[in-house]
């Protein structure tokens, strides 16, 4: 097996690996994210990276095959597995190429994910999760994939994270939600009233709480988190559901506080094992 | 009977009323409110209202009677009517006096409103609604109180304004929101896809419907806006509810709308003609 590079290519940041035989040999990651990056400065970005890293063939996945990104890459529908991936790479040139990101539609319901995918579809590759699986992605824009027959047959994106960010920087309940997020009783207390799905009534709650003295503000943000992922998590999870969580240690943690408190079970697995397992069976199977 | 003047004194905005016999014979209207009036400076701004008005009583209501306000007056509990209010009334001097605003506890949920208390409450006592009601005041923080033998028993606020607001000028939908909203097969649309209760999966389905080119952005704030307000309502009413709305009428229509897509009854009401006869009940009580 030759060496490639794999760059997980977000808004924000982007982090590349030398990839030789399936194991990661060198690694950078940096905060030029697409949403930094001019149109045209791509091919010298990847170039950079080639200098550094090793003049080998490269696959960048994530926004970067949006429309902020290098080249906007159509999606391919959801069920989908690697192989599909594979297939509908976008090739920049013989040994540059895009992942394309995920669709999903139910109805009215429609979703998109760019980049998730090789985690989630990574995860089940390298056998971190079963071929039939509920995974979760925590985030801003928090991804819940169901996988069946190792493919993502359906997918929710919920934009918790977001949500707690607005929040916290605009509005009534700016002033309140200063202090950290938490795991603990205040947390599970927001998980148990996200539970009921009312979120707006729910969120002036935490303001009449204040005014009232009923409940002290340095507990409000992780009150404030435990309702929006409560809600989050209940829209998502029935009793007894067990849920692969592929999180940084802290969200992880508090996301597997929530599914345990709502009856489920949590499993974390490694991002990054993932990503690399994902990455590389879409350059053997594209090669 | 003598005149009397009542000023709604809001947080952005102040209307008040000189009312002889129950009947409005002058008013006006400004944006000196609560936010704007510093604490020093109510009894001038008061002395400025009776120049203009008349030399009469003054019962102010609303947001002057918070920590933002003339004085931060205590909240009625909830069950609260009238009599209760007007028994709690906060004197400044014999002539000039803040109305109360009512709170309500519920376990865990903890709710406050204030100067709503008089318009919820008037309508009742002007027999524009029945003595057992569900009404609801729309607006930046939407008001639902559920009315008992002629007093309020319950109440919810839900911030549905607040977060429509926070979303079309801030985060990812910010760009998809700007045009007007309304009533139609979007607003429909959003109050269908609200009554799943899953709001921050739900608005981030907008996003992915624009990036697939599935809906014109055109209609993306009508359908934010029945979203939102779908998930409100649907978390607050039943199959065959009726529900009284005091509101503008564009927003009550959207509000309306809702209701009796989820299979409910809405009926108008004039809240201005609630809020007078409010006001002048308390009046008479103190009296």
């Amino acid at each position: 097996m030759v060496a490639f590079i794999a760059v997980d290519w977000g808004t924000t940041n982007r982090r590349a690996f030398l990839i030789k035989d399936g194991r990661v040999v060198a690694t950078e990651r940096d905060d030029r994210g697409a949403a930094t990056v001019p149109a045209g400065a791509y091919e010298a970005e990847v170039a950079g990276i080639r200098a550094r890293l090793g003049d080998v063939p490269v696959l960048l996945a994530g926004m970067v095959g949006s429309n902020i990104g290098w080249r906007s890459v159509p999606y391919v529908a959801a069920p989908a597995g690697l192989a599909d991936v594979a297939a509908a790479l976008e090739r920049i040139d013989d040994r540059t190429a895009i992942v394309p990101g995920l669709s999903y539609r139910d109805g009215l319901h429609a979703d998109v994910m760019r980049g998730e995918e090789v985690q989630l579809l990574g995860a089940v590759a390298a056998d971190l999760v079963p071929p039939d699986a509920l995974l979760c992605q925590p985030g801003t824009h928090c991804k819940w994939a169901t996988v069946e027959g190792g493919r993502i047959t359906k997918f929710t994106t919920a934009m918790t994270g977001e949500l707690f960010a607005l929040l916290r920087a605009h509005g009534v309940l700016s002033r309140q939600l200063g202090h950290p997020v938490e795991p603990g009783s205040a947390f599970l207390d927001g998980v148990a009233e996200g539970a009921k799905r009312d979120l707006a009534a729910s969120l002036f709650a935490i303001r009449a709480r204040g005014v009232l003295g009923l409940a002290d503000d340095r507990h409000a943000a992780s009150f404030a988190s435990g309702l929006l992922i409560g809600a989050d998590t209940a829209a998502r999870i029935g009793h007894g559901a067990t849920v692969h969580i592929l999180a940084d240690a802290a969200l992880g943690a508090l996301y597997a506080s929530a599914i345990d408190a709502l009856s489920g079970t949590a499993h974390h697995i490694d991002s990054q094992v993932a990503f690399v397992a994902g990455i590389t069976r879409i350059q053997d199977l594209a090669a």
